[in-house]
């Protein structure tokens, strides 16, 4: 009996590409709060989700990862991967929720990881500012002052570049942020006849837990959506921008709310 | 309304990772002939099939794609990739077929269009020897004598190394090969409670057209693969290697056959 | 006593990162003749040589390398690498000569063998489409109508993307091209007070040997160079682009001629 | 006339892969003392050297760097880069020094800035686990028990891996270390018949100002060297592991002394 969370399923199941949650990340974040054009963001929701506000994010993080029993943390090649996040203000049945229309990660296992948690996961190159806690002229204080800066890469474009400059403490993370934000899981059909037809295609709402936050860093930033000729990000370009933030946060994933089948609605593959 | 294949579907449909089908492929193979142990070999395969023969093939494939209306190959960073299968000799129903344990490919378009397909993918490096034409001592010839690698590497450790010296011309393919292989399609739920509960899992057919084959040169070959710490590859070992091969392919991929729905199948995640 | 033609040197000289010569060179060339400003290509120019006319190329090389013993192909990330090179019509004591402005490869051993040749190697990641000689929509031919694109990424950003479609055979390569192109090789001091006198300063003349070309296939092309915030090859951005080119060569080096000691050339380093 | 510390030298000299220093580090290292071979330390020695005892160390650092003028610490991917460091414990008339017969770093301008310095510079993939200062399972503690791993990988062959727990605060640095470590600066000729009479050839001393050290941590250690068909790491492999640290830096870098011109020593290239 073939044994894994996900494919390759094998005799002892060590193989598998994303072992069996719970999943444990740790992350250092970068992002920028941004309002869009409102039409722009609004028609990037999927059916069920209504535009709640302009207000989005950039979130850029460096993340560090383990399973239960693995301590991928250890082998960290198996561990550590980069990310760009998108989210936009939605609302859901009267709720405000996060939704995230691009998402950017370099490694396989965070792409299937994603993908199970509906996350619209494509490979990028993300680049962050780290900081050492020594003075040099080539590292920024977490502080007054201390700047940080972010790239983002895809198929070797540059896509996104974020600049922020810390001002002080806040008690407030970013909005809109992760906390109950909605995806939808999709996965399609190849048989003919029915590639508009995907075998999975819900609506869902992440359910983290054992959330820690470390002090929140608020300051200036700049943040430019570079042109693309495919990926539709330009259109969530910033008409402003709002705050930048500096944080580092951890997180328990293992779990997963449906929220609505999506399979009888319309869809159209292009 | 959102359009888009895949992940992520957006306002136009341009951004999904994966395009709609079909998808057009040509690619130039190395491949290596072997018996591993048929009990090893036998617990790899899923519930539906039984081994044929303890005969294996490992495929190293540097591949070039477009979609029907992209021509994704004019920016090659959109279209090629380079790719590591190891084949099984099975059986459905009485019939010959092909079963893939491990895949390996280097970007993310392809992993995914596996995934639809039931390629069990994950990220390696594969490295072959290309042949360029002209005499070189760094060149081999398409011809008696001519001597070519391959090595596949993952998450930094390297995995494989095959080397094919070629002696003459065959009318046929190796064995096992793409011809009708069977795949598994699995897609896992995340809510709590169901993490062994599949959404998809189901063997299916794979149904290529427009297959084209250059002429196959075959020779002897030498196939090691080496230690790894979880990735259970080293069970499908070499007990003796029978031949080697290198041809150029093309095919199309807009298909798939259902042979059967595993999901009552008694399934175990560890 | 310590062996090797590079560092790292050691007991037994095999782990100095570039071998000694004779290294033997195989590759598969897509090229873009153009015309650049005058001015802007004479400013390029280091001392000894003067502009002959502004009539540039660009090219885009996928190669393979074996050392005289190793076989390096054999084991191919030892051993293939992509480069892309701007060439400039340049002229020393009334010879025609090309000069490289800019070359970007993509693996170390490319970069150190580079650097002690003269060419002023960075890293870069191209891309170039291949031929595999079946007919698929995902393969151009090698013949009339074959559609060929190219790209360069520097530091994740796009800084070069070509396009070339064959027409027919010609017998001349384009212009400028390798024969006895000029580079400068250069090793600068560290020690406080010589940043600007370097070690090494001299005008050099590359001696290829055992050089072998394929047929050639000419046609029109097109030859973008986009802005970039350091890089100065937007400086050489084509005002008109006259062809497009594809063809295999091979060359073996193991000499160099020196022109002129450029030591006591001014130089300034900023 | 062109500007620029190294190539490629151009009219506003922005291009060149390295400024002109003063350049200023910052990074994160984990390293472990381990004892080997004395025998076959020594002979990784170069002329002028002699071997003071069989302690080596091995470094696997995780940098941000910076110019004088530029902030590359702001577009991170011309800044970052990781590290793996070999040191030997040496004796140069008479006085304690570190040589490093072996260093991988994964950048084009790190490797350009190491040849300057006579660092035998190659590319590799290192993997260091992060602290992130919050409690969770992907996340050592900066503390007693913490646990943190290392990888370096090679051309796609994993070479050395690592472990280290911390157990307490100590005062001192591992030893070997970076103070007034000598190298070996090295640029050869390619005109044929001077294969073997490098252009630059001299033993070193590095000059570092401005450095800046974290708290210490150190505990017990593991380090694994793993087999190579060609690089000679092996021969330094550890006969006893001492102990393990984990601690931060920063330095800058504009100055060397010259010990010795080594041109005159007898030298051999295989």
């Amino acid at each position: 009996m073939l044994k894994g969370y996900t494919l390759p399923r094998t005799p002892r199941g060590t193989s598998s590409l994303a072992p069996t949650p719970p999943w444990h990340y740790v992350g250092n974040a970068l992002a920028v709060e941004y309002a869009a054009d409102p039409k722009a963001a609004a028609a990037f929701l999927p059916a069920g989700l209504s535009l709640a506000s302009n207000r989005c994010a950039a979130y850029f993080i460096e993340w560090q990862y383990s399973s239960e029993t693995e301590e991928e943390f250890l082998d960290p090649v198996r561990s550590q991967y980069r990310e760009t996040i998108i989210l936009l203000s939605a609302e859901f049945e009267g709720s405000p929720v996060a939704y995230c229309p691009f998402i950017w990660v370099d490694q396989d296992v965070s792409l299937m990881r994603g993908l199970i948690q509906g996350w619209p996961k494509q490979f990028g190159a993300t680049w962050i500012t780290r900081a050492y806690g020594l003075p040099s002229k080539a590292n920024p204080a977490i502080g007054p002052g201390g700047k940080f800066g972010a790239t983002l890469s895809v198929k070797d474009r540059r896509l996104i570049e974020a600049r922020v400059t810390l001002r002080e403490l806040t008690d407030a993370l970013p909005t809109p942020n992760f906390a109950k934000a909605v995806n939808v899981r999709y996965f399609p059909e190849l048989t003919a006849g029915k590639h508009q037809k995907p075998a999975v295609h819900e609506l869902v709402q992440l359910k983290s837990r054992d959330v820690m936050v470390s002090p929140i860093w608020k300051g200036e930033a700049a943040l430019e959506i570079l042109d693309h000729p495919y990926i539709e990000l330009p259109d969530l370009r910033p008409t402003a921008v709002s705050a930048g933030y500096r944080f580092s946060f951890a997180l328990t994933v293992d779990d997963l709310t449906q929220l609505k089948d999506l399979r009888d609605t319309e869809t159209a593959s292009d």
